[in-house]
């Protein structure tokens, strides 16, 4: 479709790495990394409904009977690009502060979802786990490792004397989002950095107040 | 399918309302009763990318260009199941506290997908939004309308002397429920009465604090 127009600056050959992309692995990583890029975008033009290992080959340059191969079909190939969206160096803010810690968390989930391109893809993921047992574990996984890196947050804040030694950092970081994700894809409702500052700074009040203690309540997930 | 069972007891006449379902409309509300039962069985037992018309029509006893003509299509008969669910006289707890009424508030959340099939259609309504706009916006007005009425524990508390007169109700009974929704539908991960004790603890301390308090934040959203 798009490829229609793309042989006039050439910038579309489908089985070249996108920047940045290039691995160690060499030739197997690359491949992925293709794959996993032709997966994105459609998810995010079709969703996952639409999403068609035909689709992916076409815009992988990778054959068809590979891809079947090697990720099963489109669930497989879903879950591969979620693990493989969970392999950056992203690490949580590091203000000095609680307060701006959490802050900035809350606010880094507005800006991943301020922009419907940049959304689309983590959107589509959401979307993919309704649907899908193993894009539903990937998601599960994706995210208990990306929150496990923000507890992070709480770690240097109990350091410091900010918040008792035994708060559910787990918890925490997860309260502080969930405003936020809560209005996104289940309320549908609009999300802002007003928005992002309170949810901070409601948590930041009760983990002040011991609310997040284990000792207070400890559900364990 | 199920049908071929229905006849020995005489419980599947599809054309008949559901008990509690006979409004004063007369017939076309027991219509409407019929096809919403339809939409949420079809919903809970296909997902949204699975509903058909012809599903409905089968499962509702109304003929299909009759729910063609009234709902226009799939999308239209999710949007009105929706609004049909608004209709129910449900109210927010009423326990004496804020704490109390928190809690309960989490705990109805818990309750209410802690069971497969009693959480299978309002599921299937959070993953249609992903996959229709029309559903989007009578979900959106679904969560409006049932966190409004929610404010009232709210209310009630400022009238006991028990949160600042310039609490934001909205925020506060979203941020109750909002770690429980991030886990049921973006983590992915198990929700149970710890964690919505421990959510309800934390919106506690924090509105004590007037962390939602007008003055402190004020997103509007």
């Amino acid at each position: 479709m798009e490829q229609a127009a793309a042989p006039e600056h050439g910038t579309e050959q489908t089985a070249a790495p996108a920047p940045g992309t290039r691995r160690p692995g060499g030739r197997t990583a690359r491949t992925r990394a293709a794959v996993r890029d032709a997966v994105l975008t459609g998810l995010a033009e079709h969703g996952y409904p639409g999403l068609t290992v035909e689709y992916v080959a076409e815009h992988s340059g990778v054959h068809k009977t590979t891809l079947y191969r090697r990720w099963g079909g489109v669930e497989g190939l879903v879950a591969d690009a979620l693990d493989l969206a969970g392999e950056d160096t992203w690490s949580p803010p590091d203000t000095g502060s609680l307060e701006g810690d959490l802050r900035a968390l809350a606010r880094e989930v507005c800006d991943a979802f301020a922009d419907a391109a940049d959304a689309a893809a983590p959107t589509a993921f959401i979307a993919a786990a309704f649907q899908s047992d193993r894009a539903a574990d990937a998601l599960r996984a994706f995210y208990a490792e990306r929150f496990s890196r923000c507890e992070a947050v709480v770690a240097r804040a109990v350091a410091r004397g900010e918040a008792p030694a035994d708060t559910d950092a787990g918890a925490v970081v997860r309260a502080v989002s969930a405003p936020l994700f809560l209005r996104l894809f289940v309320t549908r409702e609009p999300i802002g950095t007003a928005l992002a500052d309170q949810s901070a700074t409601a948590v930041l009040a009760a983990v002040r107040a011991g609310a997040f203690s284990a000792e207070e309540s400890a559900p364990g997930a």
